[in-house]
């Protein structure tokens, strides 16, 4: 009632009577008029009926406050079971229960459980799984000078979910950003797909809490070994659109950037500021965060000589010395903002000596609005600076105590901008793949194991991966009549289990090009090994089609529980797992974040080429990251399929997998 | 005279008259009493003669507040140059000039030029390049809650620097922590002995900005290339115990938990709370700071159970729920404290809804102040938990905000711990070592140019360091004899400047046992060769000691312009500069800190054995940085020395170095 709310409020008791001058009905049964949502606060064993009652009265929508359900243990679950039975069997949507209910600042509605006063009315919604942060986002937002939309706590979430919430929040005219509090997620592609529909629309931020919780799956591949929980929240975030903040503070301190900035349609930034020390540490953090300080053209250096004293620094960041009066802070953010190079500006002040920090404020303040590029502000201070927060935030300006955090804001309004540009994209996909031979290995295949080489070769093959295979020879004369069959040049390696550093002991040959050498290096190797190992079991020399040398990367894919599909990329060799170079995606792979799998790893990184390592056939690379991805896809049953390594041979020579392994399950 | 200065205050003014009811003197010449400090206002051309007068009147120590001086080019560089050698003449101490002075809020004493009000009595002293950022930290801390006891504006540094004034601020017995806000460091080696000094006895806090500005070295070696600045500063701070933040705010969260709280014994963290999503936060940031949840005994179990209701949570984070009353966050807060297994707690609570978050505080407050072990509080909203913070605040308890700024701030305090607890180390010298060998060698070599082979070869080995030496045989024939007098089993390399790849040609052969096997292998090697690249230039064949296989690290040092002699570690190979898996540390040096330079890479990590590879020699690696670390203490002239790769066999074999090059300047 407090919140306001126009539509007509019903309490319903058993011990019936009045309330703030209302009839309390007995039972939900009684109440006249048509009821669209019930909002119970009824301890958990009473639960049960009253939906029961509810479904009956013809309510679709039902908040359960009450806890004592699922999260207390067995009992509780079964009560749970019990309730979700009965809102199915009247169609009833369900919040809760064990949560702290939803409001709307705009309706308003504040069907929550919590004491007043309320929030803000603002443009932020907040979805939340933690039913206690709420009261502190509210009371927190409020001190930050930024208002909410909606807040929707979900608590047990017998019913409705985080991605069912997603499109109903994010549609409301009010909202301009919806932030969420997540510790997991129920249907990961289905939260994609909706997130995405959500962000092309409006930004979305996720704090995912409960990282270290999660550790690492068992797997016997090093791709599976390194599809950690995470791995796999990061690449759905990057296939929605979904901004993923570190912290609670972060995840705010963004949505009011980009609740009320533009975002920014590149990384050049202007900073203005009366004060060096914060300007330095301002450009640090733009660095850090992948912006760049804007470099001004001609026409804005003279401009700006023209509005400043001789020992104002024209360069940028532009300092205005402490001197600064107000009109020189306008003049100086119009000037740089009318910049072509310029994409978003900064404005950095510590109380000002001979002016008040209010009156900065006011001067920026028209500037800012009649800019099409995002302008945020750094007040630095706390009770000198009161009157500039006030004035700002009136206005809907984002502003922060230190240039860090103003720096992040700017970051994630850059962010924000490219996901814009990038955002028709759809995943690559090839026709002259034959999933048919893929089905028939996979049914051959025994279930949890890897497959023998020959059907892992047959599964890539048949999606267009080339991979290089090996012959036994027994004996020298066979090696040489091998070779002859499989072109020279060819490699000879020793065939034995038992000699696991093979060339150390001379039992490696490389690039032999006629039957004569084959012949006679087979003969030395085989006598090499024996002498080096006297006791080893010695099966022959393997023969491969010699593969030029290259650089050597690893790639895979692993079905993830909840997102299906995921297709790593990364630094390979037997050190992957310790080096971490790795990067992964959801399959199908998209263009764009198969690019940004290369650019985020070392990896990827030097197949441009590093000190005397020419350049690397990087397209073909790709290719293999799009054809890995969609036999994933396309097989759900394979659950690891490892290149380690894939060697990359020079520009237009292609690559070639030369060790893989493939599990079904 | 508004700080409440108990001393005598004159002002000087040519123009004379009277001041605050006080005579104005007309030169500092005509002022009666003796005076210890001249704070000076006036336009920097006036400075110089003032000086002087200042000089003569026997003054020892002036402020100059004036900008125009170096700051403004050739011309105010002149005058600076010639106020330095007026206070050097005079045994002036000067600090600044472009400073905003200096203040002490215990004596009192207020030589800054900002206007009032000055801040809060506390204990966190201030030390500052940027004058700029000064009347923000005043002000921000008074909103946060915590007092200065010193601040100190140094300005351009003509004189007095961050390094002389350490010890000074330190050693004021009003000041718990210092802080530092640098741009740069004039004497790297003093500063580091000085800062040192303070840590010994008091926490030192630095933010160094400017981070991107300083780019990479140009440089020959990877050693070189990587060792940027910020890898200097972090050695000259780890060996210091400085504790360095990455931001403003980061500083001066530290700061007050440092100067409130003893500092962790170890990293066992208690959590108690309302709340359960915010428990999940702070476990996850725990984790990513080095921190872990403590493991209860039976007998905090036990005690837990006693005092919480049923459906509590008496594991950690302990989850006293949303009905919480403040007896139970105390008396938790008290058990927990007292399992041995804890070093620190943490209680968290967003505004209870039953109770205020006020008595909660007050009930926690006596527990916190009884115990040994720090407590931090993250105390989640901003109205509703007023009352709760100003009590916390009053009797110096540490709160934030958010659970994750908590969770930074005891690990800051667990650091101090480990500081404490690590002081006092020698760095490790040996005495087996020969640098009038080494003198020679660099008395011998050209200046900025890598040394021959064999030369770098003697460099090592005159301290202690095994390199592996190749012998140049031109046939088949003198390869065997040379391989006679090394010692079997011996390596051939085909010696051919022109050929790169030289195994992938069959240019390479390994562990060669007898002289006929070496004599074939040359002539296989010559052929294969000749085959290969019939255009290459071949020299003959290199003949090597065997060496076994092995892990393979980088390890290097470097001269640094700042701080002289560092070490480097790391993964090594033609990648090294793509991984960035290094660490540095200042030479000559300590077991810890060797110790952190294994800890922290992957190199490091792997030594002790991963995937099938078994556990290397991790302490002749140690002993081979040790050993490198003196050569560069010892002879500054060594620019730049590496080792890569540095081979290192099983445990109790050793480590060879393989590839070296040493650099003289």
């Amino acid at each position: 009632m407090g919140s306001g709310y126009p539509g007509v409020i019903h309490f319903v008791n058993v011990k019936g009577g009045t309330l703030l001058g209302k009839p309390v009905y007995r039972s939900i049964l009684e109440v006249p008029n048509p009821v669209e949502l019930a909002a119970m606060l009824i301890p958990a064993d009473q639960v049960a009926p009253t939906l029961k009652a509810c479904g009956q009265r013809g309510v679709r929508a039902v908040i359960v406050g009450a806890g004592g359900f699922r999260e207390t243990g067995p009992e509780g679950a079964a009560l749970e079971e019990e309730i979700i039975k009965i809102a199915k069997s009247y169609n009833i949507r369900l919040l809760g229960p064990n949560c702290i209910g939803l409001l709307d600042t705009h309706l308003p509605m504040d069907a929550t459980f919590l004491p007043p006063p309320g929030p803000t009315i603002g443009d932020v919604a907040f979805v939340s799984h933690s039913g206690a942060i709420c009261a502190a986002v509210i009371d927190w937002a409020r001190g930050q000078g930024f208002g909410l939309s909606r807040l929707v706590s979900l608590g047990n979430q017998a019913d409705v979910n985080e991605t069912d919430m997603l499109v109903p929040v994010a549609s409301d005219p009010h909202t301009n950003v919806v932030t969420l509090y997540l510790e997991s997620i129920s249907d990961g592609r289905r939260f994609v797909e909706q997130a995405r529909q959500v962000t092309m629309e409006k930004p979305l931020i996720a704090l995912k809490v409960g990282r270290f919780e999660s550790g690492q799956r068992a797997a016997a591949s090093h791709t599976g070994a390194l599809a950690g929980e995470e791995h796999a929240f990061d690449a759905a975030f990057t296939r929605a659109g979904v901004l993923r903040a570190e912290t609670s503070e972060e995840m705010f301190d963004w949505a009011r950037a980009l609740a009320w900035c533009p975002p920014a349609k590149g990384k050049n930034v202007a900073v203005i500021t009366n004060a060096g020390g914060p300007g330095v540490t301002a450009a640090d953090t733009l660095e850090a965060e992948g912006l760049r300080l804007a470099e001004f053209n001609e026409e804005t250096r003279n401009a700006l000589k023209e509005v400043l004293p001789p020992a104002a620094s024209i360069g940028n960041p532009v300092d205005l010395l402490a001197s600064a009066t107000p009109t020189q802070f306008s003049e100086s953010l119009k000037i740089t903002l009318e910049d072509p190079g310029v994409d978003s500006a900064m404005v950095i002040f510590p109380p000002p000596p001979m002016f008040t920090a209010g009156a900065v404020a006011k001067a920026i303040i028209p500037i800012i609005h009649s800019s099409e590029k995002p302008v945020v502000v750094a007040v630095m201070g706390e009770r000198l600076i009161q009157e500039a927060v006030e004035h700002l935030r009136a206005v809907h300006i984002p502003e922060y105590r230190f240039p860090e955090r103003a720096a992040a804001a700017l970051a994630v309004l850059s962010r924000r901008g490219d996901l814009m540009q990038s955002s028709q994209e759809t995943p690559r996909i090839f026709t002259d793949v034959q999933p048919e031979v893929v089905q028939r290995v996979i049914e051959d295949s025994k279930n949890g194991e890897f497959m023998p080489t020959d059907k892992a070769h047959d599964v890539l093959e048949a999606y267009g991966i080339p991979v290089i295979r090996m012959h036994l020879a027994e004996n020298p004369k066979q090696a040489a009549e091998l070779a002859e069959k499989i072109g020279f040049p060819v490699a000879l390696k020793v065939a034995s289990a038992d000699i696991s550093h093979k060339s150390d002991i001379g039992g490696v040959m490389l690039n032999l090009s006629d039957a004569d050498t084959v012949q006679q290096g087979c003969q030395m190797i085989l006598e090499q090994a024996r002498k080096a190992q006297p006791e080893a079991r010695i099966d022959g020399v393997h023969v491969q089609r010699m593969v030029h040398s290259g650089q050597e990367v690893i790639a895979g894919a692993i079905q993830d529980p909840q997102f299906g599909g995921l297709v790593m990329f990364g630094s390979g060799g037997v050190e992957v797992e310790g080096l971490k170079d790795v990067a992964f995606s959801l399959a199908p792979l998209t263009p764009t974040e198969a690019g940004q799998m290369l650019a985020s790893t070392w990896a990827g990184r030097k197949l441009a080429g590093f000190r005397n390592h020419p350049p690397a056939d990087k397209d073909s690379v790709l290719e293999i990251l799009f054809r890995l991805a969609q036999l994933v896809a396309d097989h759900p049953r394979l659950a690891e399929v490892e290149i380690n390594p894939l060697r990359v041979l020079e520009e237009d020579e292609g690559v070639m997998a030369i060790d893989v392994r493939v599990r079904v399950e």
